[in-house]
C-alpha cells in the first residue's frame, strides 16, 4: 500500500461526523479504494479522561467499518455503557458518553500518538484494524480546536458547546484556534494533485465541520489553482438540518435556514475573487464550490441557488437506506465527471 | 473526618490482595471505623495504557465496599469486557485484563493524580466514593515498584511476571525499586502512634505484598520502638497458598512449602537483634512479629513454630464465609488483645 503522502486519488470527500459519514460510505460503494480519500474535520477533536479522542474520524471510520451504531445515530453498534456507569458511582465526568467498546478506540489513539505516531499514522492504523480498504486521513496533523462563542457562555470549546450545553447557548461565532500554525495532512496534500477530478463537500455543518476545513492555510488557494470541480450537498433539506445544531446555527447567525442559506454560505466566504491569489492574472470569478447537490424537495431554491452563480443539481440526498447513499454517491460522480 | 495524617487507630492491617482484603473484610466487621486502618502493598502498582493501577488497593477497596468478584476471585462483581474485547480487535495490549468497570477506578485515580492528589488522598477519594467507612492507607505515596528476578528471564516488573507470564519463570528474588526513597504514607505514618494495640500481618504473600512494606525506610524500627505486638496469619495452609504463587516462590527460594517455612520467613528477616537501633539500649532480641496465626490443619508445625519464638495461636484460617473472616478477625484482636 502506498504511504498517504504518496496516495493520489481521483476524488476527495470532505466530511464531518454523521452526516458526512453517510455519504461518504455511499462514496466508498461506488468508488474503488484508489478513487477515493476520505478527509475529516479535525476541530471537534479535544481531550477527555487523558485520552485524545476524535469525533468525526471515528464516526467515519466505525460507518466505513459498517459498525456505526444506527440507533443512537452516533457511536459503534453493539455498544454498551459499564465504564460510564461505574465512572458516574465514582464522581468522574459523564457528560461525554464514552461507550466501552468506544473507549479502546481512544485507549488506542492515545497511546500510539504517545509512542509518537501522527494522527494520520493513527488514522491509517485503525483503519486496518477495523478492515477499511478505503483511505482516510484528517485534515492536518496538528491542533486544531473549534471554539463557540457564545450569548450566554462566552467562548466554549466546542464539544462542551455540543454535548456539555446541548448546543443550546446561542452560538455568535467561531473560532478554530491553531489553524494558522496548522498544516495540510500529508494525504490532504497529496490529494491536491493535477489529476484530481473533483471535490465533494458532504452534508456535514458548514460551520463547524466544513469550515474548519477549508480555512486551513492554503488550501483554498491550492483548490482554486487546479481549478478543479467542487460540489456541496446542501445539509439542510427541508428548512431543517438532518443531523446536529446547522439548523439552529443558521437561525442564530442571521442566516435564512434553508438550502439556499447554505449556498449563500458557500457564496459569501469561498468566492474565488477574495482569494490571496485573487491579483494574478489567472484570477477567475466565481465560487470556489462550483455546482450545488438540493434535495429534490427544495426545488423552488434552485433558481435562487443558480443565481448565486451554483451548477444546481437536483435528486434525493436524504439517505435512508444502503442504497440512498450509493445512488447520491454515484449521482454526485456523474456531476463531477461531466464537470470537467 | 480526621484528616489522614491525624487519624490514630487502635490496629493496623498490612495487606496486600485477595487473601489479606478477606481478613481486612473480617477486621472491618469486628472493629469500628475508629480502630481499624487498613495499609496496602503498593509494590505491585503499575502503569499501563497510560492508567496507574493499583492492583492491591482496589482488591481491598473492592472487597471492603462489598463489590468484590467472587467468581473470579479478583476485581468487581458485574464486570463485562467489552473494552478488551475492543481493545484486543485494534491489536492493543491485553494481557492485563481491564474490566469495563474496574477501568473507570484507574480513570479517575489516574486524572485524579495528574490533577496532583496524592495517592492517599485518591485512595480517600474512592474510599468514600464507594461508601467504605474504615479508613484504607496506601504504604506509600511514592513510587515503589517489585521487581521479580527470574532465572530465564532475568528481572521483569511483577505484573508481567505475575499476569504476562503467568508466574511461570522460575524466581531467585526481588527488588522494590525506589523503596530506599519513599516515605511512609501520612496514614502509616500517624497509625505508628503510641496508642496503638497492634499490627496484624494479613495472610498475603510475603515476599511480594508484606515484605515491600516491612522495608519501607524507618517501619521496622518504629514498631519495634513502640514495643506493639505483631501478628501474622500463615498465607500457606496445608502445604499450599490459598491463593497466588507464594507456594511456588517459597519452593523455589528452597523455603519449606509449609506454614513453618513461612515462620521461618519472619523470623529471619524480622530479627528485633538486627535491626537499625539494636546497639542502643532498649535493644531486644527476638522475633519483630511476635505472634503467628496457624490454621488447625498445621498443628503439626506448632511446636517447631513456638520453637523460633512465635506465640502459636491454632484456629480456621480459611475463610469461605463472611463468618470465617469475622471470626478470624476476632480471634486476632483477642490475641492482641491479650498480648499488650
Amino acid at each position: 500500500m502506498n504511504s498517504q503522502a504518496d496516495f493520489k486519488p481521483g476524488y476527495l470527500a470532505l466530511s464531518g461526523g454523521v452526516g458526512g459519514a453517510k455519504l461518504a460510505l455511499g462514496l466508498a460503494q461506488v468508488l474503488s479504494p484508489d478513487e477515493l480519500l476520505v478527509v475529516c474535520n479535525t476541530g471537534d477533536d479535544f481531550e477527555h479522561l487523558g485520552l485524545t479522542i476524535c469525533p468525526d474520524l471515528d464516526t467515519v471510520l466505525y460507518t466505513l467499518a459498517g459498525r456505526s451504531n444506527k440507533e443512537l445515530g452516533w457511536g459503534q453498534e453493539d455498544e454498551s455503557w459499564q465504564f460510564l456507569a461505574a465512572l458516574d458511582s465514582l464522581g468522574g465526568e459523564t457528560w461525554f458518553r464514552l461507550g466501552d467498546r468506544d473507549l479502546a478506540t481512544h485507549h488506542v489513539r492515545t497511546s500510539l500518538m504517545k509512542q509518537g505516531l501522527s494522527l494520520s499514522q493513527v488514522v491509517d492504523y485503525l483503519r486496518e484494524k477495523m478492515g477499511i480498504r478505503h483511505r482516510v486521513a484528517p485534515m492536518t496533523d496538528d491542533r486544531v480546536r473549534t471554539q463557540v462563542m457564545t450569548q450566554e457562555q462566552g467562548t466554549l470549546p466546542f464539544q462542551e458547546y455540543f454535548v456539555k450545553e446541548r448546543c443550546e447557548p446561542r452560538v455568535t461565532g467561531f473560532e478554530f484556534a491553531g489553524i494558522d500554525q496548522a498544516s495540510l495532512s500529508p494525504g490532504l496534500k497529496a490529494g491536491l494533485h493535477d489529476g484530481l477530478k473533483g471535490i465533494i463537500i458532504c452534508p456535514s455543518n458548514p460551520f463547524v465541520s466544513v469550515n474548519p476545513i477549508l480555512q486551513l492555510p492554503g488550501l483554498l488557494e491550492s483548490i482554486a489553482s487546479l481549478g478543479v470541480p467542487v460540489v456541496v450537498v446542501s445539509n439542510i433539506v427541508g428548512g431543517t438540518a438532518l443531523k446536529g445544531p446547522a439548523a439552529k446555527m443558521m437561525e442564530e447567525l442571521n442566516l435564512p435556514v434553508t438550502a439556499l442559506g447554505v449556498a449563500q454560505f458557500y457564496h459569501e466566504n469561498f468566492d474565488l475573487e477574495h482569494l490571496h491569489h485573487a491579483s494574478s492574472p489567472q484570477a477567475k470569478k466565481g465560487n470556489l464550490v462550483s455546482h450545488f447537490v438540493l434535495d429534490s424537495q427544495d426545488a423552488s431554491h434552485q433558481q435562487a441557488i443558480e443565481g448565486l452563480g451554483f451548477a444546481v443539481t437536483l435528486t434525493n440526498t436524504v439517505m435512508l437506506s444502503l442504497s440512498d447513499r450509493a445512488n447520491l454517491a454515484a449521482e454526485i460522480i456523474k456531476v463531477l465527471e461531466t464537470a470537467r
